[in-house]
């Protein structure tokens, strides 16, 4: 046996932290105590020696454990899974005493809470991952009515945020080729603009479109987020032109632009880890190298809080206040897309509200629609505004019919991500800014 | 675009420790200047703008770093990026004040050093984990002579414990059919019994032995640990023996026994994280599943702190000094091997002190002899001591000449190890006790 | 350059061979002249120089001829590349004289004609096989009134024998996990019992199925043959019940029986190659390893011939010809299978007709029912008879709502077979053999 | 059931054809009688129930047949499984009366010896084709002192031929990511520069080179050829510099040139089946595509016949007979080699007496020297010839330590073939046309 590891200073901190494992005094009264046993046991010198039997235990009775027990089941692993409240004391004495790196070494120790080292040990089962992503999705639903489970979350996150590290996905094309078992996924996780089938979703993988997918190697058959892009020529302006049947059989060799036309995260236990800045950037990459004829990354996307924003619009002082109630009033009913007169008079007010939304609504730094703040703070900038972008129910709604191009140059990138992070500029096209009355 | 994330405690909390993240003010007067740099920039803004360009760009600096400049890069990493003082302490009187579970999570993530998330970053370059590992052996190296870099080291490990976790390894079946690239690489590696080219590999690849291995899937072509097993008719006694040219065709079907012969960690940069227990564990259940006829599995190791114990045993109190001395004055010259008449004498008393040395020897609960601490510490027992077992010089300057066998039953692994570890007892076979002279 | 091949007996009659691949006579006056050059080209040395150049332009003009021209494609196929008349009757001549195995070789080279040259040739193509299997397809449909391109057809069907070879198939295992590209073409080719859409497909493939396919390694994407098999407990008596939706999820530790439910070959061109006897045998292997505990392996089958049988039967002069008559008019609306007492009544007499049919029904030694033909022929046994096995009008129509289960024991099917072939003789359980009044 | 193939005038004829085959009369005397047996099992009835359980038996049988067997297992195939006499008569003579193709089918099926269809049946085993190729081998063996079994041989080529037709084939690229189990068999069948051993051979899989083969699926692990290339800054003149250690990491951006400097066919069994014109062919694509910058495609060739034919020269009538008798005289002690006067006197008259060699020695049409045939006859050119280009013992004994670099260009292919097959004209640069005194 060769290189065993020696007794050093940092295996005399990890003991002294096995200590702070140590069990907890809370006696629960609470009827899955034998799930909370195999927890105990899992993170005792029994995890030690029986290896992932006592985890692939544990993952065995959550899969069982009935919701109902949720609450009780996170409640304890909040509760009985602290930090040792003394020896982190003892710790940030000795830190405040004298701020060492040895000192911080021993109080970061201290301070992370054994639930930490269980959800590490649950994570060597077979399947354990697949568990923690799932027991993460069962918390968030909790924690809307149970906030002082935040605790237990934040760790979680930061696990699940480590383990789920950008270096260890694996990016991965998705055709007609892809197992059934996968596809039939996107159906269920697509939440942009709803699959209809497996006609449906054939076309999508159609030669005139792309779709690429995040995969971890520990849940090698579900996808963390994927995109679906059309190679099409020119900016497209419709959401319902990209979906209509027709295939363009020589996109491959005519189009010059890659619309990312919907992208969709597919696991609630993964909330608040993001993907999608990571995707799009990379499927630029891929697509430059597989199409070198392609000029334009860009998006076609919902405004889903211009509404809303609208709403706001009309109660308050702003010069435009009465632009925005005679809109929503001409709005009010979905039928006016069906009057060609009231779709024209609709244009011009509705396009510049949004484009003001857009491009000066902001909390702070950050802009106020939610899709706008993710492709703006990923470093793309506002590019186009596409009257009648999405005419269905839900596009008529949320976003008043328009839809928004955010187009992704990556020597922009950058520039553009700082410009709003530290002076809250946003990035815009001089189309836009006109819009807006800038 | 949908589901994106809302802001909530756990985003207001991960807001609060990215101001802690925000860059240290020492200016360092360094030549590596560039490197420093683009690490800062990596935390910064400007890494979560500019995704993995950034951190291959840190990859590549650091694979053309001297490695005279190991050492300040190091001293950087670990003080500019370093936790904040004052939030710290702001976080640890709070805790102290009230030691509720919220506390304790502003704590947590105050006293997590940037430079935890310095590696998480890098990480998400291609090549990004090899290139922590790789880090990380150059830091062990530097360690024995700056002891004051251990708090980096202990950040690299916890770090790398996570993401090594055994959830995310993959057992392979190493055998011809393996690449060229990973074989060779086994060559290397091998610790225990030198493989002497491509013939002697080859051998230990044939019909009458196995060999697995772990892997990460963000190292595909590199062995973390494997091991090496031969399939015998019964329990081995010597490792000449089972390095020998002659191939048993029919030990498929004939043999009743498994013996790890050599296990060996490949990867010095994960020193500390242990892979051995797993994997023996793993590969028992992988054999028995293949060959059901399958009913001893068992080590054939040496002893490799025998001869030293020997030389202290000598000058001791203890009953048995005289007949350490004696055995170590025998031993002295390596002839006595090919003596019949002084290898005969030797046998009783060399033997006796071997088992009482390992069925004996402790410090505290934990076994002298490092091999015995690592299988016993597993959970496996004592099984026999085989004299002449290994005549290498090694052998014969380390162990005696001895062998001793460790046995694996999955029914007793955990008794043994709870055992071990609470009361300090040492599971071992009859006939060694008897040996020892209990 | 290491071991040309040097001029040798073989390639003296090779070359005589190629003498008599040399161009025909005939001056074609078809519109289709260009394909017909480059087969020319193809077979020529220019064929030898461009290698596979040459060959993929034909398949591509092949793909892109217009099936208005196929007929005229294939005349010039049979009458352009025939063999050379007098060298034919040269080798036979010389055979006829001195019957030696030398002269037999020059006879065999010199009558064989050019086109199976020219179908291996187009075969280097990539695609070229699959281009085969579609001529011969094409050429199957127009065989129907055009007998005179039966010899095309023999040398298509005799090259096609030859390379779809046993040896070459590679037998896969279809589930879940396979790709949407295949699994589409298992919906479209299911030629028993119709795959209703994906949902249906999806059951078909649950833990209580088994669906296995052959394909060759040429054409990788597309099955050959596929057979569906369900796990259940007892032999199954309804095809009804085993499509219904609900799964047997403990089927894989429960089932005791395979049965074979449909078996449908997918590709036209490949007419009278079969492969369906080697299918169901290996899948009989496959499952025994899989799943020990299953002890009987049968079909679930139709009987297509029975009601054209029952009306030859009713003017014929046998003694159960009225019987024969009565079951025909009470059958004769579909309506009897909701009316319970008139399904009761037909029981016997239909069984009793049924069992005659199959059990007696003979043209020489050949079963008159053409899937009884298959499974008979294969080595299988009649063993049992289920009433109102298949109630869909397909099923009402053709096997009186019927269906048979033939058993395969690999132990009894060379024994089965060989009494059919040579004695006529079918295998049949006593049950059958009773009800058949023998 | 679907599809069952029905009766027709094709299955008429095959019934015909069946009957042809049954089975020979003679009674052998052998000692190898049971693998006889099996065979005729095989190609009767019995073969077509046992599927193919029958054939795994003949195939274990010959595996374990003694070579002292192999000439009476030939004779027996050969005699045993001819051709009807009587049918192959009356077929023949059908045909002459009326020669139609109906008829000319029945004669090309009458007259197909049962051996083929035996090697067929042979195939369906596992490893059967591998086991036909091997047969084949010994066959060859034996053929040069049993020429009576061409016949058998005749028609195991014809067999392979269609087999390893080149649309079934498949090319890799083979690196150090290659199998050990498929690498080790590069060295052993390297048949043109020896590989020495592991080292020796990852040289020659570095960055600066390439290595391509063909295999079929059948012997998945088995090359059937490989070509090596070196990848260089212009033409390379010498193969004992390509084979140096120094690796030329920049070769990838660098080179303009492929050198093919070694092809070895490796399977003695398909002697007389070209794959190399293919494969290099295919491999100038690859390379074109993954390294469009490379220009030229050459060989760097040696030029086996070359000291041979001098011999012949010196006793012709021919102009330079005594500038044959010269240079064969100056190079009769390979230690010319080593005496710079010497070396550089022989130059001129070695080197144009050898262009003279390549560029005119033919008989009929075809080139004298065999790579030259091999190479001409692909429609490559003779490009240049290099002074000094093999200074092994070989390369002085055969090639008069000349090499030739044969250079291909895909756009001159078709037409240097067709001048050479039509009009025996070798094409050559202007350069060796001038060397040889054109």
């Amino acid at each position: 046996m060769s290189r065993i590891s020696v007794r050093n200073w940092i295996s005399s901190i990890a003991d002294r932290g096995r200590e702070l494992l140590d069990l907890p005094l809370s006696t629960p009264q609470d009827s899955y105590r034998p799930l909370a046993n195999l927890c105990r046991d899992l993170v005792s010198q029994k995890g030690e020696a029986r290896g992932t039997a006592l985890a692939r235990e544990v993952v065995r009775m959550w899969e069982n454990l009935p919701a109902t027990d949720h609450l009780k089941f996170f409640e304890m692993m909040q509760n009985d899974f602290s930090a040792k409240r003394d020896a982190v004391i003892k710790a940030a004495d000795a830190y405040k005493a004298d701020p060492t790196e040895a000192n911080l070494a021993v109080l970061t120790l201290a301070s992370e809470p054994a639930r930490q080292e269980l959800l590490r040990r649950i994570n060597m089962a077979p399947g354990g991952t697949r568990a923690i992503v799932d027991m993460r999705e069962a918390l968030i639903d909790l924690l809307k009515t149970n906030r002082h489970l935040e605790p237990l979350n934040a760790d979680m996150q930061h696990l699940l945020m480590s383990w789920f590290n950008r270096g260890f996905l694996e990016l991965r094309h998705i055709d007609w080729d892809t197992s059934a078992a996968i596809l039939e996924k996107l159906i269920r996780y697509e939440a942009v603009h709803e699959i209809k089938g497996w006609d449906d979703l054939r076309r999508r993988l159609a030669q005139d479109r792309k779709c690429f997918a995040f995969f971890h190697p520990a849940i090698p058959d579900d996808p963390l987020i994927f995109v679906e892009v059309a190679l099409v020529h020119g900016l497209a302006d419709s959401v319902q032109a990209l979906l209509e049947p027709e295939i363009d059989i020589e996109a491959k060799t005519r189009a010059n632009t890659a619309i990312f036309y919907s992208i969709s995260n597919c696991q609630e236990g993964l909330k608040g880890i993001s993907f999608g800045n990571f995707l799009i950037k990379q499927v630029v990459e891929e697509l430059k190298r597989e199409f070198p004829q392609l000029t334009v990354f860009a998006t076609l996307s919902p405004i889903p809080g211009f509404m809303g924003w609208l709403r706001t619009r009309q109660k308050s002082k702003a010069d435009d206040a009465d632009q925005a109630a005679i809109v929503l009033d001409t709005m009010s009913n979905d039928d006016w897309i069906n009057d060609p007169e009231r779709t024209e008079a609709l244009k011009r007010p509705a396009m510049q509200l949004c484009a003001r939304y857009l491009s000066q609504g902001q909390r702070g730094k950050s802009p106020l629609d939610p899709t706008a703040r993710f492709h703006l703070g990923n470093g793309a900038r506002l590019e186009r505004l596409n009257w009648l972008g999405d005419i269905s129910t839900k596009g008529l709604r949320q976003s008043g019919g328009i839809m928004v191009n955010y187009a992704y140059r990556l020597d922009e990138i950058e520039r553009n991500h700082e410009a709003l992070v530290n002076d809250g500029k946003i990035a815009a096209s001089r189309s836009v800014l006109q819009l807006a009355g800038n």
